[in-house]
């Protein structure tokens, strides 16, 4: 087998084939890409034993043939190749990798020992990879970092004939993100928020729609030139509609970007075990105060505010600043009451909910 | 005291003053910064035992006043303020700061507490800034990061009436940079490498010749608004002419960044322990080899070479790249022996001299 494929579509398909591969694998071979000529390229594979991911990098090839190399070291090499083309030759001494000046020849293992590529032989649909993208990426900081139940590491997606929901919730706050853009496919499935995050990156460029299938505990995911299948979590995740209120004693309409700045800067001074902040709603108005061990701030800022006031609620300042996170524009911040959960909404992503619960004082 | 200060300059000054006082420190009073208001502005000094830092940041001040804030949470909140100019009051209750919307007041110490900035009674003379910053960036590299010698983690520093000189070794390889630029101070002290490091940030960008003193153990380094005193390592510095070579048996020319790049290819591939790669210098041709348990790499490089071809020697990789990292145009790399030191020298840096001593094979 011989390939001939330009240097900057090769590095990277590894870079996001070894984000992949684990440097530490339980077995040795997922230490390795698969790496397979076909006739319209190369197409390489890496596994975690979560994410299953295969690319198809385009390539003159001659021959065919299949091998495995070290993840890591083939990677560094193609990156570092002096050549804008590199060359690859399959021989029974090892792969050979030349571009430029520069030529090198890496011991190889056998191609039987990888695992194949995961069967998901359920139903399929498609989905806006751009929705799909925006919907994960959107609600993943709700997602628990270590939890005792796991599910809480993961995000449900929805998915329905027209519309996709992606939720996380880490038991103290919720987001959720509702976006047009399903089709064919009915389904709810809770992916674990690292999967997730491999997902958003492998898709967020995606130009076309995505083909989805789901089936023997995986979700499979195509685009033009990849096909990832991620192990879905198993257990029902919890029922978080109920944690969502509907009525509201009080609405308040300000920038999101200069609210979360100024509960940033709050955070400095706020106590490093509760994060309290304290906000303080009156006409006009809300004014955020902090107070540690350090010492105290408060800032003013200009607010619409409608409903029950003066209404003063403390929040876990990181919270609060995680549900703000790139939004843009007016936010909609409104509370049940001082005790109970209160809702974000943005005006610029109407998809976007998120439930942050009072602090109790 | 109230003071008036520009945040861009007050957030610059505590930034740096941060790095100085140590985040977990010995003595609970170096996690402070000393902040004393003068009739020109802020005074703000820093400490770690090791380098003492004082920066004089312009402000309009009423009134006088001396007092200590923790460094880290009053950097943080001065660069978090949403204002450009910013406001100071010591009040018997602590230190407020105000900047736009925002206000907050800080627990203070007695600034009694914090450490004088040390005498240095020594002599003073003379040195360009810019020219004791590139020697000592130039040749901090070959410092010994661990070493039983404690001694072979400093630069050593060689002022006389005219030229200044930094040396670093680590017993393995060495860096030397002469330049002119000296005056009226002769000494040969040797900085702690990280102690150097800070002194290279602060004074890389200064525009003015800079004072130095040195005595009782420190060497005192003043700019336009700034001084620092920096204590010196005791010991002395290993005799490193010796292991300068005088003769040589070849000498090749080359493009260093060329050079730099195939080492940093092949050290991909070099056994991980002794990170050996392999020159053969021959007529008009360098070619580097590296061999690991992955497999083996081979370059060939365009090099005017002359005397004794062939010679084949092993080096070091990391040396080899350290030695190269960040310079351009042709190096000349001179050859002793097989088994003897070699020197590295770069033609549009002629103070600068490496020396690589090749591995036993």
């Amino acid at each position: 087998m011989r390939a001939g494929v330009a240097k900057r579509a090769l590095a990277e398909a590894t870079g996001v084939l070894e984000r992949i591969a684990p440097s530490k694998p339980s077995q040795p071979v997922l230490a390795q890409i698969y790496l397979e000529a076909l006739e319209a390229g190369l197409r390489l594979r890496a596994t975690n034993g979560e994410v299953d991911l295969e690319l198809l990098v385009p390539a003159e090839v001659e021959g065919s043939g299949a091998t495995l190399v070290p993840a890591a070291l083939f990677g560094q090499l193609v990156r570092a190749l002096p050549a804008e083309y590199a060359e690859l030759r399959l021989t029974p001494e090892g792969l050979e990798l030349e571009g430029g000046s520069f030529a090198t020849r890496i011991a190889v293992a056998d191609p039987e020992a990888f695992p194949p590529f995961p069967e998901v032989p359920g139903p399929e649909g498609e989905v806006s990879a751009e929705a799909l993208a925006k919907a994960l990426a959107r609600v993943r900081y709700a997602a628990a970092q270590e939890e005792y139940r796991a599910i809480f590491r993961g995000i449900q997606l929805e998915l329905d004939e027209t519309r996709l929901r992606a939720v996380a919730t880490d038991g103290f706050r919720l987001a959720l993100y509702d976006a047009e853009g399903g089709g064919a496919l009915a389904a709810k499935l809770v992916l674990p928020a690292r999967s997730a995050d491999e997902l958003v990156r492998l898709i967020k460029d995606a130009r076309v729609p995505l083909k989805l299938a789901v089936g023997e505990g995986r979700l499979r995911v195509e685009g033009e030139r990849f096909r990832t299948a991620i192990a879905l979590m198993e257990g029902s995740f919890p029922d978080y509609q109920r944690v969502i209120p509907g009525q509201f004693v009080l609405e308040a309409t300000l920038d999101a970007e200069a609210l979360r700045q100024a509960i940033e800067r709050l955070r400095v001074l706020a106590d490093r075990q509760s994060q309290r902040v304290d906000l303080a709603f009156s006409e006009g108005t809300l004014e955020l105060a902090a107070e540690g061990e350090y010492g105290r701030g408060r800032e003013a800022l200009a607010a619409e505010v409608r409903g029950e006031v003066p209404l003063v609620a403390a929040f876990n300042a990181h919270y609060l600043a995680d549900a703000l996170k790139g939004l843009k524009g007016p936010v909609r911040f409104k509370l049940s009451g001082a005790q109970t959960p209160s809702v974000l909404e943005s005006e610029e992503e109407p998809g976007y909910l998120a439930v942050v619960v009072p602090l109790r004082v």
